[in-house]
């Protein structure tokens, strides 16, 4: 099992005030995210302000499209995007289309799981070749006292054998990674966790500390 | 049952290009629609042009909220939107939280209905006080030869009852409107059908003729 990266969602609804969190930040972390709000209040100029600031990085486009999957995907690889978003919801034809698009940028598609889906749905997206979930609490659930249960983690195991990482989120913080320790997890994401912590170095420092701790050192 | 309005949506890469046929078409149409393309494309600078362009009509930010509803919907209706978008996936506490940001700026929140959802879903959107959906064949379900079937009315009558007025789009032309006759329809939106028509203006007026032949003259 590979060890687990960590991703610094932005979600401001400022471009200048994202990019200097990143600019502050990147250098702690493996992967930057475009979030929903910050695309949807700046459009794709994010990401591409992003690539150019942080051109070695994974950036993910965090659009999670619905429809239009061809249309949507071209615009965020071609902004500069490594990995897109696609909501669970989504009709298999949309996942078919983004993920012919990425495949054709090198680029990868993340399920983003919300609401009702199934094991068949999950099998489905992996026959198109997505080898990528997001599995959160939303923000808004969270905000209503929803917790990480014993029902997530049997979920995500089911979703590591069917050979889909996972990327994690929802107010997660480092005491939180020895849950996910069986889970095949692509990423841990952390925004606000970061971004507006005192000191952010310090947040990322114990994220990676607890992720050697439980996965080993980076190689 | 009130008479159906026309919904002109941009769904472009461009803002000039959007705005350019919302100023050509825009006498024609009842509501104009910044589509998710368009919207994750251009930003939110979309929303605000278009009603400084259009300060009479009804305008749409179609962005497919699944997550951070309060901030999405205070972005949306700060900008200048009327109604706003939530995907039928989003968390209830999502929908709530975009429910009571629109009611403060008298906007109204429609559930883009994709995917999996149900009857009691649509009873607990009305619950919260939602009165708006969208009903459609997908972009990419539509192109895979996906088409209206008994089984789209009997839903669309179902959710009549329930008090909702559905928008309903998909590759939708003058010709079948009759099929919805006895649904409450809020809205018929079309996009490309009037966007890339030769003659746009000669599309709008085919569906005005429709639309007043099966409900009656506008008052």
């Amino acid at each position: 099992m590979s060890r687990p990266l960590l991703q610094l969602a932005l979600d401001h609804t400022d471009l200048d005030a994202a990019l200097l969190t990143a600019a502050q930040l990147k250098k702690h972390v493996d992967i930057i995210e475009a979030g929903t709000i910050l695309c949807i209040s700046e459009g794709l100029t994010a990401v591409r302000k992003l690539r150019e600031l942080c051109p070695e990085h994974i950036i993910v486009a965090d659009l999670k499209v619905a429809d239009a999957g061809e249309t949507l995907a071209k615009q965020a690889f071609s902004a500069g995007a490594n990995w897109m978003t696609v909501i669970c919801a989504a009709p298999i034809a949309t996942v078919a289309r983004a993920q012919d698009v990425a495949s054709q940028y090198g680029g990868e598609i993340q399920i983003e799981l919300f609401g009702r889906w199934t094991l068949d749905d999950a099998q489905a997206w992996r026959n198109l070749g997505v080898k990528q979930a997001i599995y959160h609490r939303g923000r808004d659930a969270q905000a209503s006292g929803q917790n990480w249960s014993q029902d997530d983690l049997k979920t995500m195991s089911a979703l590591t054998e069917l050979g889909i990482e996972l990327s994690i989120t929802g107010g997660i913080t480092p005491a939180d990674l020895p849950l996910f320790k069986d889970i095949s997890v692509q990423a841990f994401i952390a925004g606000r966790a970061l971004s507006d912590a005192e000191n952010p170095a310090a947040i990322a420092t114990a994220f990676h500390q607890q992720i050697d701790a439980i996965w080993g050192k980076r190689a």
